[in-house]
């Protein structure tokens, strides 16, 4: 999927921990944004080295392609390796000069719930600070870079677990065939790990359940980290109730 | 205030338990609606004949000038009486046949929340139930009238204690003078309330403080019963995250 | 289905506001249940008669057919009618009679969740309180009865929405294919709501979803109304996380 | 107490900040899975050197002796030592290890409320972490140990204060008298910390309070970190509710 | 134990659903503040006629012993009858009649936790709204009646299911021997209840659990309806944090 | 603002992670507590010198100057820096050894709620571990210092959005001119933070708004660490409860 020619739109930065975490978790809603012309980054916090499937570089490998299929580009950042991250200030610092090198209107991380793959919500917590470090002006490791202020930080969650209860959703309709064939397509990329789970399975199925419930075909959950602010009701959508 | 042209947006349809709920509560809103064009309709559900001032006719005109000031029109409607409302499967059809005949997009009404006037989160209850049986095509006491499904429920806090703790709030940017305006004179037309206590004030403080608080001059939050469905990233908005 | 001839079982009976909804929410379990040899009865409160499509005497007739392919019996209960439910004492004492006359073990109610259907949520508070009165020994209205203590209530949720975000559930296995065919024939029995609704894919991509999360193929989700007393830990199954 | 003979049942692996943590938190469902032929284990994080009373080795003492009286093992695992527990990516992996080893399907560790004695919270974040880890092939830290998929984990609660609000809890009944008199015999074992304060008193209130809410003479509580997973409504136990 | 003369302490107002819930909820509160001096009256809403044990002849004979015992008065006012209470409006301003012609400073009230008898949280409930109503000049049922605004609302827990987990509760302690003792004799006052179930254990064991966490002999909590209002931070007693 | 000669009352210990955060998030209770002749200490750990404004020199001037208006006294303690703080034990055990020389009755620190600056809830968490580990004679590193044991720990919220959602607060009236006065030039003090951000306005129109509500001019919201205990009803003020 080519990203349209709509250069207007703030580019989208999205954060996984392991090779496949974003294609899993919202990589529907990355296509729809590539689709409709946004740039979207990937940061990509280790080679998934810990997992019991795939080498490091098969994995990196995968990453690359899934992004391409997604219409993205991807970075690799080393912070603590798979299974290893935890939380410091300096990795926070890191992210927030990446934020500011890249200045996204969108920031996607995975959700902070507790009870999922340790590096999931570090992550999360790391980009979240991040994105208040990055509009410091005193923050001394990077005062070479602008301050940037973001516009909104989404969590999206690589399995339902990870679904945040205490904040309510947004859902971004990814019902479009060409939308869901390069999710699908970018989540087939990650072979290592497709083969020994029903991931893509499980993913579908949650976005079709999110779809039947708002009345179209398929939908992704994200869950803002701050209340959204509209200048009208028109702006506000439509809400979600359907059965 | 006179509604603008924009003769394509559905009609809102705004419930209050007493003559003054939805002016203070959500007033400033109204007002944004209204200039943009939206038809604006107001369900007042008693003359706040229990409350210590103001007789039934004096609200009862009170309400009727304030609307008029927020660019919507008043209609009253008979249930239990002031600080005497039950929740009855009955009023909820009254009100789903109101639904069905004014067809809005958006329904206001006002929160949930229990530890507030006994009348307030009691009508709130009983028009989300309302949204629901609007659509419900069997339904006897509305078969004359086509089954109407909404495009959202937002709730509105009267108070501070009102708004609710478990949903994300929306924010709705009202800093434009010539709101803040009509909200102001619409809140100033019911007299015989302000004259007792600082409810103007205490209003202007809450949207003041939502503003400081979303980098804008004055907001005011409304609470969605349902997530909120979005075809795109750009279509949502911006955080608030400001200090 | 048969129900098998362990007769030592307690019997079942669920209790559902249309005569559609045990089926949907947890059709798959009473399916199970009679499998095992336990006797299941089905009390439905109104006839459907405010949906949308079907009538009265159709949707009685679907829901015989439906309960007979799960191996359940069934009862109509006249309470206020479809969408006309009402919180009222004499309900639940009648639900509280009706307990004492079947001495089940376990009891199925819908979930207390506000956001769904009105009488879902009614139904579960009347059968909660129920299953209290029916233990008291003085109530004058069921003098004739004995008193009945219950070993469990557990709730359903017809919808995803209707889960209660406040309960850790229970996962009942309901991988058997001899069982996922009873209850997708039980859901299809209720052909005038599933011709207008993917209701059928809903519910099966809702029990795939579990299973996947669970290690295995289906899986159902109940809520207990209380903590469950377990005599050592050998008895407390495993724990969901698969992914 | 001596473990009977029931070699069936995998082992259960219990944790411990310090020498008397499991005793009091959760003693009495040891030696009721002692009694049932569970071999127990239990990992002890540290001397309880920071405490008022009791050296070091008195404390090591004493967790030997009380262990015994549950018919337990004991190995202390070096960490940061008392009051210096953090949560380090490094811990995890050794507690993940000790897993692997140990192959337990029950493992049970402190719970995660954060107001209380600050290594008790941590210890159980990093167990959690661990029993995820424990399961990734590719860690090269445990190359040499084969991943291990646990059944369940349990948290239990040292205090009241530190029982987890947003979990339901499942009861372990432990009346039998043999079971209370080991328990009570172990945490007086603990005498450099009980001689300063209630200690045995608040816990044999805790579990007489549990026991007579749920009908019998005394409970724990214990709090599953997932939901469970049954075959049947048959294996949920009977709901708590007698008053 | 009869009231001290410190006749310039507001009374307290204390609502109780059967005979015996004010006694075994908040007797020991009540006791105490006797003692002080406060003029404390109980208004009693059925005579517990569908319990299993107690004539109702009986029960009321027993609330009068035990009110005397606690240093209280009495008063049995009639709603819809044991285990028919309904949320009724007239319900709601028959209950603020009284609260304007006692005047307390302090109500007490069952608390809103639905998971107990149906009537408690009713009645909870009703008390709540009616503390607001009696503020009302305008209710015309009550206009010979001043309208009156109490100081603050507490609920009680008759169980500890009943222990509101949204609300930072206050401990009462209750340590003095003379409280404990009248306590002890009020709740066995109720003997038609007491000889079938261990209730002065369950509550005694309650209050001593939290006195042990208090550090103190025995404690009750009560939980606020709204934040409480200091002049300084001498004023807010200290923390309970003791184990 | 001069301390008073109330030389009784234990000694206030505040924390915060910037030079202004305290006199933002809780001055106006330190104003009050100074004019009550209570002692109050700050510690202050950072120079923030990772803001967009202000030398970290000018900042430790200006909280001086802040402090001696508000009656209190002004120490550094050297963390990880501004933006950097980390949750280490070190960093805990450094703080407990402050509450031991200090000995205070009450401490404040900022909300632990993680949707903030990343400092104040780390230090947040630091504090309340702390006054753990004040308490424990073993610890080697504070050998030399006593134990003690502090009367309550409240947090206070530097933003509306650090308000912890799940404390009941307890409100301190601080209404009196002259406590408003002398916390209106603390925070004005911070002339490098004020003139950006409308700092002031925002926290004195917080302040209105909770005093609005409970019926005084200004009050300010703290949040306990753990329940209230209380002699008797007439301690515990009187509920917010106004509009």
């Amino acid at each position: 999927m080519k990203p349209g020619p709509n250069s207007k739109l703030p580019p989208l930065l999205a954060f996984g921990a392991h090779p496949d975490d974003i294609e899993f978790g919202c990589g529907a809603v990355i296509a729809g944004e590539s689709r409709a012309g946004r740039q979207a980054h990937f940061i990509i916090c280790s080679r998934g080295e810990a997992g019991t499937h795939g080498t490091p570089k098969q994995r990196a490998t995968e990453a690359h392609t899934a992004a391409a299929l997604l219409g993205a580009t991807v970075e690799f950042l080393e912070l603590d390796g798979d299974s290893h991250l935890e939380i410091r200030a300096a990795h926070a610092i890191k992210i927030a000069g990446i934020i500011r090198r890249v200045c996204p209107g969108i920031v996607l991380a995975p959700s902070l719930v507790e009870n999922q793959h340790p590096d999931h919500w570090r992550l999360g917590k790391l980009v979240r600070d991040a994105a208040r470090l990055a509009r410091f002006g005193g923050l001394k490791e990077l005062r070479k870079a602008r301050p940037h202020a973001i516009g909104q930080l989404f969590y999206y969650a690589v399995t339902p677990e990870a679904e945040p209860p205490d904040i309510t959703p947004v859902l971004i309709d990814v019902s479009s065939p060409e939308i869901l064939r390069s999710w699908t397509e970018a989540m087939n990329a990650h072979a290592s790990q497709t083969q020994a789970r029903a991931y893509v399975e499980l993913q579908l199925a949650r976005a079709r359940l999110r779809g039947l419930r708002a009345g179209v075909s398929h939908a992704v959950a994200l869950f803002p980290n701050d209340p959204l602010v509209f200048n009208s009701l028109e702006q506000t959508g439509r809400g979600e109730r359907s059965f």
